[in-house]
């Protein structure tokens, strides 16, 4: 069972979350993915949150745009750490995605990350680092990763 | 049974939710209030949506603040008109609340109300004014209302 | 006599607008449309505000953009509820028509829904809720309506 | 008859919209105040703007805030100048106020100032610099009076 | 000589600024067109501010984006009305502009539009407008063409 | 050694870095706290993370407002998980603090909570959770103090 | 002759701008000040920004609030370098200071700090640092400032 | 060696900083140009501020989008001054950039352009300014070239 599982508010936001698959896939993470629609799918969300630990679940990455309830919704119902991507809505830029998904209160946590791709990226390498701080083969490959990414960037400008 | 719910987030909505009770203590309108937290009470949030028909409630009335996910969150299980109120927050404002709650997707609705006190007042009307469309009863005392509205404003300033 | 009419303040909103008539096409609510524009048409928004109830109107639902005054002007000359929708503007992508309509002061309240394509869509979501309220055939369509798209979210992504 | 008449949509703008009366005293322009409210008082805002002309009024200012329709419905059924102060709103600054006021669509424009004290007192200006375009006397007594204004500023900081 | 003048702090603003010339050449009111840049040359705003009134004109038009510094320093050098226009930026859509334009501080004022090609047009309405406050035959053709304007709205969707 | 450190960019950060400490106490996690500011002490910061993982930090918790350069600085030295605190600034509310803290690049990622005292304490709390996937009393711990927290929440308003 | 100037539009800006003159103190570099207002002293301005050369000033300090034209109007007469501070204005926070400030065209630029205190501070930093290019002494003396800045921030949180 | 340097945090945020060598090559001012990203290549940055004296770097100019930490990480490790241009981003327009780069705290300066091309261009040009305070030459250049500006601005509107 994939230890981290991607869902996603809506098939429109898979070109934006499929950037998380990224890093996952650079470093051997296997990962899973779903729609869960916290609106349109309230049940499904219930079922996800709750079973997640259950099925091995260890990080749990939620995108979504507009007044994006899924990833804080998804937090409620379970301890296992959700990290969050603000999809680009289509009005707003998505900083009602942002807002939606950060000023979480107190008491039930996201770990928020940049407002689109840059952003769902990111929530898969966050999931690494996550699984990393026990996984001492996985740490040792995600600085690899860093290393080779530092290395990566010419200092010429071309 | 009370046909208006009054749900939020927190105790501390209720300072702001409370201007909701004054259109409808005016009109005769019944209410409940409860507490209900979509982060910190899931399942309350849940068996409370899905009982509210069945509780004979017509029309809900939700507040929160910051990542305000309990009015788009109640009306996902309910078919019944959820009217929602952005409680200031503390450091944007009210503007993440509002964001959150009225930037909802295509398919699952809310009817948002202003920022703070007035939108709070403004919910139990529009909580009113939904009820009025088959009372008329209530659609009198609801045009009384306003008039005696109307001609309570001074044309003079002092 | 159509229950709903839908208003907007210039003929170039009807590309957003008529989002509102899928639902009410789905489930079977009548409904007319009419420009009105506040600023340019101002007398024939107080001609239609005022006449909307003797024309058998239960719902209003208004959309404007910009400096968008008729949901607004509409709701303070009838008790009918106005369901807004704060098209997206040139410049600032609907952030000021969103303000503009929801920023209402206590005593005159409007629902407003999300910015654009989809809240004009939930605006005729939201007012066949109204409706539903007092008609349980409408109701149970309703429900119909909104299962049926909880089923049609596949699990999937593709 | 006064020829400027300060218009605001409650009572409660009055201690914005006073620092309008400021520049209008010091250069003996006459001036009437009333509270009108686009929202409350509807009936009230049409008769007033529609008999604005017969009434000798030549320029109208109007302050609100929040969703602030006056000043744009004002000018909506006169051709006298509208000069429009964007009142300071209770949870976004006057932010929502402004954005009210002054994204007017094509056709019929309000002439805007700054949010709060400021924009009132400029408004007053404002009246005033419209009426001098064809009364010399008060042209003169504008142009000492801007002179004065120049003079009274010091160099040295104190 | 024109009593209405038009000044843009760039050719790049007359895309922009053209859509000011539209009411004024509906109206018969005659106008001339310069490029005065406050911030490249500053020494042409000076000499056309102070020399404005010389030469006959009664009302400036301002049109400027980004940091737009223009019309307040036309309204500085000056006591004829200045009605300013904010042209939309590369970036931030004329938000800056607008806010630049907008927040005059107490004593010098300049009558701001909407961002872009509508604050253009109303520009040209609202500098109209001003001189109609003295010419009888202006504001016949001025009420005649709001005249028009109301009746050119249809009332049926198409 | 504490496996959870707090960093913050100044002692002025303490009175919103401290809730972070609240869940962290709760639940028995060992923390240290230091003052490392990215600006005015860039070495300490550097000697700091890239020393974390031989000092056993398994979690960074940053705060930091304004230009907030502090948790993306340290993500970028170390592939330790970096959650991250906007705290509230004088001038923007905390809105630049989250937009410089949340805004990463692909290819290093922080893990972004809300403005202020919610978004600190809620930092404690994912630092637990983090530790919690491969801590199976201290999940426990956290399940129960989630379940105390749901049940500390009274239906009743009062 | 002092080579830093510092200009504020009102003395009403002085407590912010004070701050400026700590690390000129502090590094031993002289410096006057004057109230120089854009809208209210054009003519002041025009004549302090030709003759600033010629006043042995090497660098210009302005600080300015709302629609701050002060900075950039100064920096369109005279190729000496404006160091410009927005002021935290009363409505909309120095928002509109700083976008009025910092979003220069193309061709005459200022050197932009942060909104209210700490922006005026470092624009005094700033200064400093531009004269200290040609200026051992006064580059010696700022690598000490920031050495002792560096050490005087402690570890240890209190 | 080059006085000036050109540091971006990414290939990708040349097309922008190109204009930044626009003035710098009209005025004759050398140059260099280096990709240093503060998140992915921390060490080259540290590096690369520490020796910009040594290396005889007068003026530093940086660019960067997003969370952009590069200008005040740069800045934090020399006392030469840093021109910073926010690039604008993806989803916020380069608003985050800005803010992220100008809320710099007390202590450490940083002298910030405007968002994207002109920002950049003028970064170039404030870089010129900043070395003809103590080079002659340099700064005769520099006025014919503002002279050469302000000539080239036609007064026709074409």
């Amino acid at each position: 069972m994939a230890k981290v599982h991607i869902i996603m508010g809506s098939q429109s936001d898979w070109p934006t979350m499929q950037f998380a698959t990224k890093p996952l896939d650079d470093l051997g993470v296997e990962y899973e993915t779903s729609v869960v629609s916290a609106h349109r799918t309230p049940d499904r969300l219930v079922e996800f949150a709750k079973s997640a630990e259950d099925n091995g679940i260890e990080v749990i990455i939620a995108g979504a745009g507009g007044a994006a309830h899924l990833p804080g919704m998804a937090a409620a119902m379970t301890w296992i750490p959700v990290v969050a991507v603000p999809v680009k809505s289509a009005s707003l830029n998505g900083l009602d995605s942002l807002l939606s998904i950060v000023q979480m209160p107190k008491g039930v946590a996201v770990a928020t990350q940049a407002i689109g791709n840059s952003g769902a990226f990111n929530a898969g390498l966050m999931a690494a680092q996550i699984l990393a701080v026990s996984d001492t083969e996985l740490r040792n490959k995600l600085k690899d990763w860093r290393l080779a990414q530092t290395e990566s960037v010419p200092t010429a400008v071309e």
